[in-house]
């Protein structure tokens, strides 16, 4: 039996990379990038027009000229135009690239124009105004994005910007999410009094597509030879196998067994928490890893969120996310001495505090409770008494 | 010019359903329901086992009887089995469903068993004991998930669990996303010095793409006909149009005569906020909503997040998100009189109180720093000096 800690440092240890992939860019979005992102000019590329109206050399103005000659009509796109004498303006769009000859932009609104004269009709005029300057953002070969990164909306338009069509990504593991049971059936059929239908299954592979891997799904018969031959076959086709339920010592549970003829390492069986004392966590020697959470639904979805989800961002080499902290909505009394994870609900106190409201339902097993619920809040298994305002660590689901 | 509480008021009052599809739930996920999830069952639809060991009934141990003939042995998904006499039990596997005739579950760590019997080796047997009662969790007929609710990895379970193989769920809008203007060229091409390359619509493609929305992107070239003709045809196709730039006033805008030409009716222009500010919003008489961002791909991002998607919620029939609050890290001073939303990055203290930390980069146009950002604080516009520690809202992206 080890503890919450314990449990999570032995997860964490196990970390390899998966490889990486180049994808076209519009398919990386959400994966960890494993190339720099670098900016193949310097962003804006050129000194851009904010407003539209007119670009003219600031030293006329400062010579004392406020009527402009309007040589040419320049719009975003086009080539630049120069001014050639003191008096010449250039009618300017906003993203237009604005010519060496002009320094200053001045709009519409300080102007008036008649018969291809512009004059302007406000004081203040700053030299360099209203221009966005070329490098201002960034210099040509600045890192915009870094490897370790996720490849948000906005790296997809910084990729776009600098012309990266494709995109150097982790590899993501392949994952299978294993039930087994012969109670099981599918969500398809009715179940005689006595079975029920498959859905963990559904509940993690969901998790997981949120989380960008798309795990493939199996369910194995209570049936020993069988469930060997098929666990040895995940073992080769897959780098995670997510098995729920099945793992504990009783008579029929054949995959204790087969994990074990298999070479399959146990690297802790049982965590000082509720729900999900009964995980199990193992290690093939060729690398595949088995995470077993115990069949009740709610300890599976807590051990995917507590501690696969944190192993996969660490195996793509995202740095550790933040800690989210609570604070308790209500006194909380939880006696055995175990690690409890409370489903809450969550909200920001206009102090910017976030509470997390209890919603207990029928104790740990209810699974009907977390459509209501947003997050696990993790009580420390040394003490049984928590008062309203204490804060604990909290894990979004 | 309208501030942004009126921009917003004014967007939210847009709203419609754009109807109803049944699909299979496996593709439901982060869908609406437009029903209610009702369980066809009791949950747990029999009284189950949630030890290995024996069942009995705790009669006869209340008569003094601790030693047991094994009957039968039962596992998950075995019809029940019954006991006739009162040092008769079951052996019993985890989710077996218990048979009447017995009311309490005897862990193998508290027997002895040998030659088919089963000695009681642990005091303190109590009635029940290990028994997840039917209907403990929901009563047939009860909803364990209600329409209006979205469809998480948690209700993908529940409502496999209750045998709902397809959902009926809101339709989501059709969205194109329109950028324009000759001085974009595609991510592939090599720009000229006085062009860039399209980016920005692929920055609200991905962000929509994170809220289950997929967009089709149009690209328009400035040129009046075929704008007119080209926006006609998305005014026929989808629900909503998104556009990027092109709105301002300027001489070869074409896309707001365009606008105007095909009937769509402005309900606002220019919002009291920064970035921002040129914010057009419009509604065609039969139904096509029209959100025109500004060029400025902050400016962009910002409205897509503060308006396009809360209005997407609303539409789809969701309640109002709960807002999320944090206190300023820093001082930050800010003169205009607009509505100013700071790019920050966000972390909880140790009181469970989030912080945000301006990152303010080259001001608001800084696309770049969205990459290093991950909210918006909205700090009002009557204001100009914030102070750390001051409370306001922020919003996430």
């Amino acid at each position: 039996m080890v503890t919450v800690a314990q449990a999570e440092k032995i997860v964490m240890a196990q970390l390899k990379s998966y490889g990486h992939e180049l994808v076209p860019f519009q398919n990386a979005l959400n994966r960890v990038l494993s190339e720099d992102i670098v900016t193949d000019r310097d962003l804006p590329p050129f000194n851009r027009a904010t407003m539209d109206g007119i670009a003219v050399s600031h030293k006329a103005i400062a010579d004392g000229i406020f009527t402009f000659h309007i040589k040419a009509t320049q719009t975003a796109g086009d080539e630049p135009v120069g001014v050639d004498d003191a008096d010449i303006c250039i009618e300017i769009m906003t993203g237009a690239a604005l010519h060496p000859s002009v320094d200053t932009v001045i709009p519409y609104e300080a102007l008036e124009i008649r018969n291809k004269l512009a004059a302007i009709t406000a004081d203040g005029t700053r030299k360099g105004q209203n221009i966005h300057y070329k490098g201002a953002d960034k210099r040509q070969g600045d890192i915009v994005a870094a490897a370790g990164q996720t490849v948000t909306p906005a790296i997809m338009g910084l990729a776009a910007s600098v012309g990266k069509a494709e995109l150097l990504v982790q590899k993501l593991p392949r994952v299978v999410v294993i039930s087994s049971g012969d109670e099981l059936v599918d969500v398809v059929d009715t179940p005689e009094p006595y079975q029920i239908r498959r859905s963990n299954n559904y509940t993690v592979k969901a998790a997981l597509a949120n989380h960008g891997i798309k795990a493939d799904m199996l369910h194995i018969p209570d049936e020993a030879a069988i469930t060997e031959i098929q666990i040895g076959q995940c073992l080769q086709n897959y780098d995670v196998i997510l098995l729920s339920g099945g793992i504990s010592m009783g008579k029929f549970d054949y995959i204790p067994k087969a994990l074990e003829a298999l070479g399959v390492e146990k690297l802790f069986h049982k965590v000082l928490q509720r729900p999900g004392k009964p995980f199990w966590f193992g290690r093939h020697a060729e690398g595949p890893l088995v995470f077993a959470f115990p069949g009740n639904p709610v300890a599976t979805f807590m051990c995917l969120h507590r501690y696969f989800l944190l192993w996969l961002d660490a195996a793509l080499g995202l740095p550790a996310k933040k800690p989210v902290y609570a604070a308790l909505g209500t006194d909380f009394k939880f006696q055995p001495a175990l690690q409890y994870f409370l489903q809450v609900t969550l909200n920001f106190d206009e102090q910017g505090r976030q509470i997390a409201t209890p919603i207990e339902g029928n104790g740990s097993g209810d699974f009907a409770n977390l459509a209501d619920t947003e997050a696990f809040i993790e009580l420390p298994m040394e003490r049984s008494d928590f008062k309203k305002g204490e804060v604990f660590r909290v894990w979004k689901f």
